[in-house]
């Protein structure tokens, strides 16, 4: 599995993503050949997670260049590609920062095709090599629970898929569980099943199992008693986007986690590429804007039925309406540290910028 | 819908119960003949909600009786149908309630039949006063909250149900609520779908829609956010169990939410019967025993298929465990007020006993 990605090319003209949506169940491979599949794969959450939406969002890119070129099309084609990745998903800042990275080597290029095609793999790679430095510094921090514990079962507890589904590789809070367990430390993780897309429960649980990690599934409104009863030794979550001054947002929910943690002195962890760090705003609350999604994936709960389709069920009466906030913040008082790849930090100015300087 | 009830009787040979694990979708009415049917609707969740559970366990006490006397059984056959009807759900504090006001009367009964029978009715009768009188009591808080957002809507959040289909008639937090409707005050409801189970989208959506009360579906994830961004006016919950110190034992994921309140300064109330008050403990920590429920229930959603049957869907891999625990404690400190028959009192020792000095 650690061989395995979740983003790859293999042909110059495509690159392949797996369909998340139909995880655990089945496994299906998508051919991703024109910018706006790109597009509708980062919408229709083919592809989730902050990470994988940039990487997804960069080849988007070198498509759109591809096709301009052998359709002599004029330059505002790529402008429109750029402006409709950058619009596929509001909260996602390294969505915005690998469009960056992308649009600023295209305006140095030279030869444009290949360019974004390197750029695009160089992302990649990157994140690959981030997200095994996040589990290089954040190891440490299970093996001195395992070490406080006498080797006993670290208990980790976790909200939606931070792990190598929404990365390339590795994952973000995967990482140091992954590089704990091969170190041979004993870990067991409790996995908020995370409504309404059930990442938790589809793509969380199957990574946890393709990996052999010990894991239970929970609901979202279990955590806050696992940890009144010394059930959860630690929290760690992702991040779509957090702000200078340590603000966190992520899948909605994570807020009530983090609350439930410092009421229970649970230390909370944040593990984050510092692709995800906006050093541009300061207030999460006031400043971060909050996708609101289709009511319909609250209504209906997507799974395998008896007939072992996976399909959608209602769960409440057809004219109750629904409402769908993605995100939410969390304030960084809530934040024990953050797990970047250059190491931990407080999560504050202060402490991000102690390990980004370049931030300043 | 205010004349409709949860159980009624139209025949003394049996009792009859709606089937709420198929609301919202269909309306099925069960019939409970034996006392083990009764235990079986307590245990199934074909009837849930401690006052019901409590109404459903003195009919099943007066089932048992019927039977004996018919089939001139030992004697011995009641005491097996009390401690079945006892144990089929460990939270239920008002279940057990009802089965010693059962055996109180029987106890000292001439005619042990119609004694059964006239003592069950009084339960209920009794049951639809209690909550009548709980929303008497309620409607002020939401009446307050109403003047002082200038007659604007009043926004109240709450999980699972707590309503009239856990009850018998009014609901106990649905009590005021129906009740500030009628005033013609503006009120608008944010329900938690409530997972595992998802009596917020099944059954209080259902109620609330059938009452013409205006109310938003949302998951269990979102409230924290909505508190956040001053959306929730006030929490209004039920409980299973509340103890002498006036903690709250409630549905899974209640303390998550009160949690938010607390860090959002939203109050939090909680509704509930004095028969579901247990005076006989003080920390509902340590000391409430938290059902654990199957695991199936978190591995599955039941819903509404597109071909119209209500039907389980698998939401994680075959392989992945599950974890299921029915309540948790909410600590007094979190709670603003409890709602009484007889009152508002704090949810504390000196609260409690002020409106039940009977307890001392």
């Amino acid at each position: 599995m650690s061989k395995f990605r979740t983003i790859w090319t293999t042909d110059d003209r495509y690159v392949e993503v797996i369909d998340q949506r139909l995880l655990p169940h089945e496994l299906v491979i998508v051919k991703l050949t024109t910018y706006q599949q790109a597009v509708e794969a980062i919408k229709s959450m083919i592809v989730r997670g902050a990470p994988l939406i940039g990487a997804t969002a960069a080849y988007g890119v070198y498509l759109a260049v591809r096709e301009m070129i052998e359709k002599e099309l004029n330059p505002d084609y790529l402008d429109t590609a750029f402006s409709e990745l950058r619009a596929s998903r509001p909260t996602a800042v390294n969505l915005f920062w690998a469009l960056d990275k992308m649009q600023d080597a295209l305006d140095n290029a030279d030869n444009f095709l290949q360019t974004a095609w390197e750029m695009a793999g160089q992302i990649v790679e990157d994140d690959v090599e981030t997200c095994r430095m996040i589990g290089v510094h954040g190891l440490p921090i299970i093996e001195a629970l395992s070490k406080k514990k006498n080797g006993e079962v670290v208990n980790i507890l976790t909200h939606c898929n931070a792990g190598m589904l929404g990365c390339i590789e590795w994952g973000t809070i995967t990482s140091p569980i992954y590089q704990a367990a091969e170190k041979g430390i004993k870990v067991h993780v409790w996995v908020d099943e995370t409504r309404p897309r059930n990442q938790g429960a589809n793509l969380t649980c199957y990574e946890l199992t393709k990996h052999g990690i010990d894991h239970t599934l929970i609901v979202d409104n279990t955590g806050g008693h696992l940890m009144q009863h010394g059930l959860v030794d630690m929290v760690i979550v992702g991040t779509d986007r957090t702000t200078r001054n340590g603000d966190v947002a992520n899948k909605i929910g994570t807020y009530l986690k983090a609350l439930a943690a410092k009421d229970n002195n649970v230390p909370f962890y944040v593990a984050l590429p510092s692709t995800t760090l906006d050093t541009t705003i300061k207030d999460g609350l006031k400043e971060i804007p909050i996708e609101e999604r289709n009511q319909e994936e609250v209504k209906y709960v997507v799974g395998k039925s008896a007939s072992g389709k996976v399909e959608p069920v209602l769960i409440c009466p057809d004219t109750t309406k629904a409402v769908n906030y993605g995100f939410d913040v969390t304030p960084a008082r809530l934040v024990t540290k953050l797990i970047t790849e250059r190491g931990v930090c407080d999560a504050s100015e202060e402490g991000i910028l102690s390990l980004f300087p370049e931030r300043q």
